[in-house]
């Protein structure tokens, strides 16, 4: 074996800094028992000989080795765990396995010995504590860990500390390697294999955690059992694992299907593990894994946001973003494999990367400005390990700050699931218009129920009437048990992009006994150069006679209630008892009308309308969350309901419009009028159609026939109105002079 | 005289733009009764003859082109006047006047003759209808105008024209000059001026407008009698007019009495006609008048805002900032003067410029990068004429985005002012954390009232009770009535900075009958390196037992309600009947106490631990806006407040203490614990002490004499405490091991 030299590189901010405590020197001659597996040698040092970093790349280092000192500075740390997410023990022990990670790739790439002290006294004082601990002292309904709360965090810690003690291995004496070796990795390894059956055997994110951080120790400890078990289960038969969680995860097209917050969250272990068994295992070809769905998957998660944010579907913290460190990891391990260039403008907005071969290749390719606007696409996710059980649909028009209409059509995603089959949502100049409440929950704020979900994150955040989808009889889908929500995945109807329309659309049965419903969801160009509305048609039987109700939460402040209602101006009644109704508070209510309602509001500087109607007579509600709201959780926000009592069958359609424009500092206010004088709802023997009677004249029609695989042709008359096409859907203009139209007429 | 002759200049942007109508050709000659008076054409020739544009300068003429052209396109359209504002017809003579302003400028700097015959068109145009106008039919409770519902936009509309007008004036037939000079500004200006003396003759902004138009067309127009009016008033006595006006509205430090908000809106008219009296009546000396007030003021609009946006005191529309076109004219006419470099980054900011000879002279200073960072510091700006009546107080800390503290102790304001003698307003870290609702108004919004000022702005945002200062009886101050509240201002106390603590106070006399109050802020250091906390310690009397209310409106998201209450969990009762009252929802309602409290939140990233005691028995209640709001007017917004009923003499004190940090993005929360143990207040015979009781052991206390003056020792003891200082305040310190903290130790 060869003697490793790394030629020590400071950067000018490093020798700026407070000098290092340690003479950096001669790494020390490694066996192949302990030479860096993660990263190999040979890599690290072509980084630390770099004649020049790239920018990314030198300010990533820079923050790490602000923050690594700080943390040496402050001394070594390991205490007795004691408390739940956001105290004080559990966030010393997070800020540990940072400390560890960054200073293991410190010592690499500066070759200051002192970095490489650092991680041993680190985890020689771990070694000294782990054997002593049993099950954490805080652990609530969460399967406990040893050093948290919850062996999820344990897992995380096992998947940050292997790697920066990857790094510093073999600069250890052999007494101090066997000691960490043992005592700290191998045992925690153990713990969260066989010794957490319960959590390691899951087909959940969780276990990924789990899995990738025993399969790297594997790896770095040359333990192939330890391996062996992270890819295929505690009994090596593929039942469980990291190859089972790819399997079932995922998608074909890379969704996950707990949705885009927990695919930003689950993504890092499986990428950065992926990259460790490519590394180790390269026959396994494991990028290539499920028609290469890893990488898809990454894809995915960006397609999956808006403005930076991803999607708050399921329980989601809203202010979640492609900033987050996983996606950071997801896109530059990605970038590595595919050299995809739309990739990089990711990359560059994270303005972050790994510290790591595949973070030092994307900060080159930015600094040679190869960076392309990612391309934000309609697409359909489909959901389910085959593909087959719904999907998320993501409509588009124009650019990333543009229109975006989400349609959530995907299965329960297992806890973390909402009770919101058929929901949409709706983005539009940089904002998100119609919205979902994401969970209830100050992630690690100890005062709010210690940081985790919130009581109301069940009883609100969850339910269906906290989303914009029907609730029947005033219940949740599926009773709001998911467990019984995972038996039950909507059909998908239609995807279909067409001359000025876009449509998707879904069928669920069994949400609620004898009920089925069935749902369009389109983006249509009114073709006078503006923006597209969304037309929303959504049909509902029962069995039994029935109240249905249909929310919209809508973003905004009310500019016209478009219809006469009751206000409540001096007391505010409660909607409902149950179910989430009971924290609504009630501020209008309306009579029973045939004819169809607006609304409009005021987002940012952009006007909205929306117009509604039903095939039955309805009443309308405007409210607002926060009633029985006890310890102030939740956050106050609108909705209109519209809700048909008594009918077996119910179509709801509605027309929201975006428009004009509000300019405070010009003062000037364009556009406030809608571009729509009425809309109104025809249905024929087997399809309907919505038509937009618009203020300039004529008609624009978009019409929807019931089989979505249709290509017959179809006919809807009412009286002397007669509309007839070819296919499952067309969008139908007549007498709008849109010939005369100028061209390009904006805003 | 000479015969000019404008070089064509084309930017590249104007040449790949469309090519212009008509080709460009000379100058006509022109006679010296048509030469631009208002920037001389040797000047415009100067910038259109520049070898290189700088960039700010470049962009605001391709911005311009791109609106004028657009306007060019559309052709003239000069309807007869029938909306009121944000209608149609207004809209489009806002459109016009800016297009005519726009084309002026371009002609100049440009030498496309396509330009200045629009100019002319358009104006004859306005000659064909203008004589034709009676009072405008849509005026309400405004003084008509002719082309616009209240007189200002007609003043307004004369300010911009002129502008315009001057710099095409010399291109025109004689016959064409006679008919414009004469059927659209001899009248308007005749009409704003002698026929409209109820505006004219005011001393207000309305007026400043008014004064404007028609003096900058008697320079114009060669019409020394419009310009003596405009300087003296219609008598010419001096008791009117632009000059009465600059004695009356602005005080020495340049504060305009209707606050921030007004004061931008007035500095346009105010720093233009000064700049056209400057180069037609040298002799003058306009900037130097009054002590260089106009000048001073632009200073005073910037001190006055935080992020960029103006403090939204009296009617102010919250969203109005740094970079609207008033403030962009205030910069550049100002730096023009004093060369003073810190408003070259408010330029920068702005990123827009006048083009004019100064927007020029900005656009090259900040090109050449002289731009200094704007010196946000405490000031006190005194109020009233001779600044005697009050004045606005504002504390800093730290940069632009740190602490700022505003205690607002001015006079009414005439009718926009607010009943608030003695509110705070509180920013920190970029945000606005105890706030001012501003006024209730959709600017232009036609649906909103037509876009004039709402009815909850007197029933709400005007009252004492939607703001952070002293309610009597639940009744605002000066029962409401603006006019009475004219007569009376409060007395300045103090305005101190001192080792660790800065301190404004101020007392209100006469607000209620028989009520006096007092009250002093601070921002006070803990001397651990972090943020400082504020003080609020508020001293009321009434001759007759009174029901004394201290609302705190806050902004945030409730993280701790620190004591005990009633919850009105699944109803939410109105708070009370009038005086704003009408429009709280209750949500918790405390029981007499006489303990301190606390009540947390968290505001973007940081957490805020407001402590609060009175020196009689209190009930605290946590509200929300936004009852009896029929129309959906309402922002709703949280506040506590804190009432003692029955006492005839109280003392309020509070703290508010910013602390810790949220990252949503690495998912970690720090210093959620508020740094203060327990708060105390002790009275001595003529001093308060405010006790902070730390958590890290020991005290920081902040002593007030009675006297603001007062250069005597002072002694307040409690037991065994015993707090002795000499003079008006002082900052105490003890037991807090503060030698042994950490250098530097922030966030």
């Amino acid at each position: 074996m060869k003697l490793l030299t790394l030629v020590v590189v400071f950067s000018a901010a490093l020798l700026s800094a407070p000098a290092p405590a340690a003479p950096a020197r001669e790494v020390a001659a490694a066996s192949a028992e302990a030479a860096p597996v993660l990263v190999p040698a040979e890599e690290w040092r072509r980084m630390a000989d770099a004649a020049q970093r790239p920018p990314l790349f030198a300010s990533e280092l820079e923050r790490t080795a602000r923050s690594v000192r700080k943390a040496m500075q402050a001394g070594i740390h390991v205490p007795v765990p004691k408390d739940p997410g956001g105290g004080a023990t559990h966030e010393q022990h997070k800020r540990n396995y940072l400390a560890i990670w960054g200073a293991g790739s410190l010592y690499r790439l500066t070759g200051d010995r002192a970095y490489a002290d650092y991680v041993r006294d680190m985890l020689l004082a771990y070694a000294r504590l782990y054997p002593t601990l049993g099950k954490h002292p805080a652990s609530g309904t969460q399967i406990p860990g040893r050093l948290f709360w919850q062996v999820l965090n344990d897992s995380v810690w096992l998947v940050y500390a292997i790697q920066g003690y990857d790094a510093i291995r073999d600069t250890l004496s052999a007494q101090d390697r066997q000691t960490i070796d043992n005592d700290v990795f191998r045992r925690m390894a153990q713990f969260l294999s066989a010794g957490s059956p319960d959590n390691f055997e899951l087909i959940h994110n969780h276990a990924t955690w789990a899995v990738a951080g025993v399969g790297m120790t594997g790896y770095v400890l040359r333990d192939r059992d330890l391996v062996d078990k992270s890819l295929l289960g505690l009994h090596k038969d593929g039942k469980a694992g990291f190859l089972r969680q790819i399997d079932l995860l995922f998608s074909p097209d890379g969704y996950y299907e707990e949705g885009p917050y927990y695919q930003r969250y689950a993504l890092q272990p499986f990428v950065i593990f992926a990259a460790a068994i490519e590394r180790n295992d390269p026959q396994r070809k494991i990028f290539e894994y499920k028609d290469g769905v890893l990488l898809k998957a990454v894809d995915a998660v960006v397609q999956s946001s808006y403005a930076g944010l991803l999607f708050p579907i399921n329980d989601a913290l809203p202010d979640k973003g492609l900033d987050s460190e996983e996606i950071i990891a997801g896109i530059d391990i990605t970038y590595a494999r595919t050299h995809d260039a739309h990739l990089l403008s990711i990359a560059h907005e994270q303005n972050r990367v790994l510290l790591t071969p595949d973070g030092f290749e994307v900060a080159q390719a930015v600094a040679a400005g190869k960076a392309q606007p990612f391309a934000f696409r309609s697409v359909l996710l489909r959901d389910g390990p085959d593909g087959t059980r719904g999907g998320l649909a993501i409509l588009r028009e124009g650019g990333a700050a543009d229109q975006s209409l989400v349609m959530k059509n995907t299965m329960q995603g297992m806890g973390h699931g909402h009770f919101d089959r058929l929901n949409w949502l709706f983005y539009d100049n940089g904002r998100n218009v119609i919205a979902d409440y994401g969970s209830a929950r100050f992630l690690n704020v100890e005062a709010k129920s210690g940081g985790i979900y919130l009581p109301e994150n069940k009883s609100w955040a969850k339910q269906t009437v906290a989303h914009n989808t029907l609730v029947v009889d005033e219940k949740s889908q599926f009773g709001a048990d998911w467990k019984k929500g995972e038996n039950l995945a909507p059909t998908r109807l239609r995807f279909a992009q067409e001359n000025g329309a876009q449509l998707t659309g879904a069928t669920m049965v069994g949400a609620w006994p004898g009920v089925v419903f069935e749902r369009t969801l389109a983006l249509l160009d009114l073709g006078d150069g503006n923006l597209p509305v969304v037309i929303d048609l959504l049909h509902a039987r029962s069995d039994a006679a029935a109240r249905f109700d249909l929310p919209l939460h809508f973003n905004g402040q009310i500019i016209t209630q478009g219809f006469t209602a009751h206000r409540y101006l001096a007391e505010r009644p409660v909607m409902g008892t149950h179910d989430g109704y009971q924290h609504l508070w009630v501020d209008s209510a309306s009579d029973v009308a045939d004819e169809p309602r607006y609304l409009s509001w005021l987002l940012g500087n952009r006007f909205y309308t929306y117009r509604f109607g039903a095939s039955v007579p309805t009443r309308a509600y405007l409210v607002e969350s926060g009633a029985n709201d006890p310890k102030f959780n939740l956050r106050h926000e609108p909705a209109l309901i519209v809700r048909a009592d008594g009918a077996h069958d119910v179509r709801f359609f509605g027309v929201l419009e975006p428009h004009g424009k509000y300019d405070g500092t010009a003062e000037n206010v364009s556009g406030a009028n809608s571009r729509i004088r009425a809309i109104e709802h025809l249905r024929g023997s087997d399809a309907d159609v919505i038509v937009l009677h618009l203020a300039r004249g004529g008609t624009v029609a978009l019409a929807i026939a019931d089989e979505a695989q249709a290509t017959q042709t179809h006919r809807v008359a009412a009286g002397a109105e007669v509309y007839e096409w070819q296919g499952a859907s067309a969008r139908l203009e007549r007498g709008t002079a849109a010939s005369a139209k100028e061209p390009g007429a904006g805003q």
